[in-house]
């Protein structure tokens, strides 16, 4: 009779393992950091005599749940900001907050609380990408969690780099610090074909090679991604990924969303495991992986949660049950992916995706304890049947709850027993996440405040200060705009064309001053579009003074690249009202007396009306120069057009809204 | 200062009224059934003093959620038969099990257990429809929560009424007995419209109208439904029944996941709410609902998690969160029903849509107390940000648990504290529910075990023993059988030309028979299909004895005709073997001697074989009848034809099967 150190006895044992054996009265003998066997309460106990012996009758026991593919440090971030589309959660909200708050200490804390939920959640495996990933995986090492540990290279600054090659640099010292350890995988994460360089990607691969460390990284979140790379490459994105020779390296892809049968079967031929996250995918309107054709073309599939930002729990069960839904659901399909599948996808399929499959993912002889136990009364998932054998794998999947979990068990390690962490100190965590979101919501109440704010972190922005007299008035018609082009003290210097779009946003708080969204569309002699741009100015409110009947404006501008479409800036800036102008503008710049005037005319043609304007200005530095300026605008306009006083207005086109409260 | 009975201080308050006010640190007043008072602790602590304070600081306070449609006694069902097609799974295993276990008791079980898992998962108003429903509504009053009972009323037999008309009558009855009840609202179900007659539709909503009750049906659950509404009466399912006058009668239609645009602007003029079931459209891949434009067109819209035999829970956490994520990867759209609207959807918009959005929903002075209190640190709600107003609605849809209920209270009665539940037994309950799934088991066991009776449990089967003699035989071609016809003893009765698809399901133990899947194809002269029919044909194994040359079979054969396709018998004989014989077939009745034969000439035509055969068979009832027609088949066969006794075989033709082990 052998000695072991633990005996958990009398359980129903589901062991995932390649036959599917489970035992209705069932036994797991653990010794050290393994599996020693497996099999009928009757029999183990006959064999083995133990330490400890736990009683787990009216209990299941089973693998512990694999989350393929999180990002652990986000969990500070949850529910942060949601229900965005996913350019302005993520250039809006999740990369300034980021850039911002992430550094050694929030990556130790937020990996914390991920595993902490994990923990309470019967995962036992995980692979995270986040920045700082030697913190993250000493944390999740303190903890007692299994790890493929991730760190990200991409072309963009990071918070954790200046620049590529220092994350390169990083990467490799990261990766040699942690291969060996017990539980933590390192692994080199170039965060995405779309946001690595050609050179990135071959620079990560060598790593991953070199070192014999995983690759991991995302492919094809959005249809968007694959346009670009089109564009871009010329190429699909996998088809490219591959040309590289990036999939030498044994590769996680998290997501796959819209990869086709071309690239589907790239990924077999390579042996690239797929990390499917349905409902990341979902909530961020990603779309629906091709789950059913994947699991046809023999991908090895496995299941995450990707970040808490974006699901927003770290809970596999929910996750699994969700692509056993899915994928069934979205082809008309009842059979594709049953219970069982879904269960292995979160277990030994996992454990295969993420290279680990030779030491967990199924209760095996030989494995290390990595395991969980259920508790099968709590109602929902009453009664049981045992008919059909796939009747306690639909209970798990689609019935339990994470709540059902009441011990979780990693490398022979208790992590939790009785729902009680044993390695993690649940309210100095909570008490810790709690102070830093407030001070996340500070930050963005402070951003949100200030409009500027919230510009300036969208990046891009150039602030322009400008001193301009102007004057404006009403007129009939272009006749006599005509009249000062062709008057003797008059030369024309450049004239455009141009059709303008301009959307404002407004604040309920003026002092927030407003933001215009311009298209300029330039327009040729045949009245055909010649090019646009889009620009975003920022105009805090003006400090006007009057000089004669001319204006002095005072702006302080900021003024951007509009590279994000409309709709971005309209959900990210909120502002209380909209106001749409649309004008045709022809511009002079004109030499009056030698000194250089604009000279627009303008056609309204929303808000509709019959309104023309004249417009006369002139950048300026000086009081005294911007005295003489209006004089001479004055000048123009009384002198030589004729055009009366009270035909002068003071409006700007935005006050030609209809006030919409 | 008033008195009332309970004071709920210090949560964190989501009314979901009409202009969703929140308190973060609010307070209900509650006397009897009713809320008297919520807003600011400060303001409600100083008007109104309590028989009872509940401190809910760290908590939250919100209405009870609204779960627009289930079938309470199916959770006894739970994971009984999983991942199956749907008819598979409603033909096969949900019906005959309900025709053979559903009664009164199995009812008021079922629903006790529904009941203990809804009141443990913050439920507090559901829309059932079942059977017996006078005892699922004293259930559920018996529980103290809140619902619409429908009773069920279909065009075929039901467990609880022998036809259609008992079932009207008893639903009246029942409108009748329950109409007026603080907790319960009766209502009538027409089943939905393919298994209702025009004439039940009608009764079903005069009933409804009658007595002011709601009508509760499901509509166009599948792309089938469609399908068969427009071929069987040339309208689409909601215009059919709009056109029944139906919709007169305030109406609930659940799952509607095939409406088209024309049905859903019907829907929305008759005022028609929607109970949206994600869940069960996803697992019995029915297909995902049009959510984006049944909202973008003003329907009431409710969710629900439908029985937990399609769920397989009754967990409304998962389904909102469903509901608020898939309508997002299905349109693209990430805005789309932000959690705060499916929160809404699971309260107040679900109380509207059931007709009861007068007294509950919210949390507004003059409602019901129906409510829920839930925990906030749990480590899946942490941090929790307060700048976004919407953060909180994203942590109660995206991340908080069922598990995270601690109180619920309907109509002002506590019904669970600090997750105990108080009106209900969990442990006898969870027993007895055990004990049924051991009877369900047993009788599928049975069911199983035998093929037969999974053919009978099918329905439409009659029985047919038939004692036959036959001569089988190889031929080269057909010219034998023509001096066969041509012989002057011989007289031709009847000629037909067959294609004869024949599709075997093998069991490894043979005393189990064997079921034969065959379409004939009917041939006319120029070798055109006339028409198909197709039959299952289910034979117990032959007793044989030979006489002569020719062989006495004994059938016992069951046969019914096979009105559904091929793939619903494979999946649910779930055979060890399948074999297909495809063959030619010219048959005659001809009288020798004045004995009626049936002389078939069969082409094998798959499995691949040059092989022709003549058979000659007789009906016989007698041993002398059996040996005197043995005696005319050998003189047709070797004295008219000639053929040796080689020749003759005793195969049948399922022998020519390659044996696939």
């Amino acid at each position: 009779m052998e000695t072991v150190d633990i005996l958990l006895t009398g359980g129903m044992v589901l062991t995932m393992n390649g036959v599917m054996d489970r035992y209705a009265d069932g036994a797991v003998a653990i010794r050290n950091d393994s599996i020693v066997a497996v099999g009928p309460t009757a029999t183990i106990q006959a064999d083995y005599r133990a330490k400890e012996i736990i009683d787990c009758r009216g209990q299941l026991v089973m693998p512990g749940l694999v989350n393929a593919h999180t990002h652990m440090p986000m969990t500070l971030l949850r529910a942060m900001a949601d229900d965005l589309r996913l350019d302005v959660w993520l250039m809006g909200y999740m990369m300034p907050t980021e850039r911002e708050f992430v550094n050694e200490k929030f990556c130790r804390l937020g990996t914390e609380l991920s595993c902490a939920e994990m923990i309470k959640g019967g995962t036992t495996l995980l692979a995270d990408m986040y920045y700082y990933e030697s913190e993250v995986a000493a944390t999740i090492a303190g903890a007692g969690l299994r790890a493929i540990c991730s760190q990200t290279v991409l072309k963009f600054p990071a918070p954790d780099a200046d620049s590529y090659e220092d994350s390169l640099a990083y990467t490799r010292e990261f990766v040699q610090e942690w291969k060996g350890h017990s539980l933590i995988v390192p692994s080199v994460a170039p965060h995405a074909p779309y946001t690595c360089t050609d050179e990135i990607l071959q620079a990560c691969a060598a790593i991953a090679i070199d070192y014999g460390v995983p690759l991991h990284t995302h492919i094809l979140e959005t249809r968007q991604e694959a346009d670009d790379s089109w564009r871009e490459f010329e190429k699909k994105v996998v088809n490219r990924v591959a040309d590289l020779g990036v999939f030498e390296a044994k590769t996680i892809a998290a997501h796959c969303v819209h990869v086709d049968t071309e690239q589907i079967m790239l990924l077999k031929q390579h042996g690239v495991a797929v990390a499917h996250n349905p409902t990341s995918n979902l909530k961020l309107a990603s779309g629906i992986a091709p789950v059913k054709e994947m699991l046809e073309r023999g991908i090895k599939l496995a299941v995450g949660t990707d970040g808490a930002a974006s699901n927003n729990d770290l809970d596999m069960f929910e996750e699994m049950r969700l692509a056993a839904m899915l994928v069934k659901g979205a082809t008309f399909d009842p059979v594709v992916l049953p219970a069982k599948d879904a269960l292995l996808m979160a277990t030994r399929w996992g454990a295969e995706a993420l290279g680990l499959g030779e030491i967990t993912g199924s209760l095996e002889p030989g494995k290390r304890a990595d395991l969980v136990i259920l508790r099968r009364d709590p109602l929902h998932n009453v009664p049981h049947f045992e008919r059909d054998p796939h009747s306690v794998y639909s209970q798990v999947v689609y019935a339990a709850h994470a709540s059902d979990v009441q011990h979780t068990m990693v490398n022979g390690q208790w992590l939790m027993r009785d729902r009680e962490l044993l390695t993690l100190d649940e309210d100095r965590i909570r008490s810790e996440a709690s102070g830093m979101a407030r001070q996340i919501d500070q930050f963005l109440i402070e951003r949100e405040d200030n409009v500027l704010n919230k510009l300036v972190a969208i990046g891009g922005v150039h602030q322009e200060e400008s001193f301009e007299i102007q004057v404006k008035a009403r007129i009939e018609d272009d006749s006599l705009i005509r009249d000062l082009l062709e008057h003797s003290l008059v030369s024309v210097v450049r004239h455009n064309h141009y059709r303008q779009y301009d959307t404002y946003f407004l604040f309920s708080d003026e002092q927030q001053g407003r933001v215009r969204y311009r298209e300029d569309d330039f327009i040729d002699e045949h009245g055909q579009l010649i090019s646009a741009r889009t620009r975003l100015t920022y105009t805090i409110p003006d400090k006007a003074a009057e000089f004669d009947e001319a204006v002095l404006l005072s702006h302080s501008r900021f003024i951007a690249p509009a590279d994000r479409p409309l709709r971005f800036y309209r959900e990210y800036f909120q502002a209380n009202r909209e106001c749409e102008i649309q004008k045709d503008r022809l511009r002079w710049h004109i030499l009056y007396k030698g000194v250089l005037f604009y000279l627009n005319y303008d056609r309204i043609m929303v808000p509709e009306t019959d309104a023309r304007f004249i417009e006369i200005k002139s950048r300026t530095w000086s009081k005294g120069d911007a005295e003489y300026k209006a004089a001479l605008t004055t000048e123009m306009l009384t002198d030589i057009l004729g055009i009366p006083s009270d035909a002068r207005v003071r409006l700007e086109y935005v006050d030609l809204c209809p006030y919409s409260p």
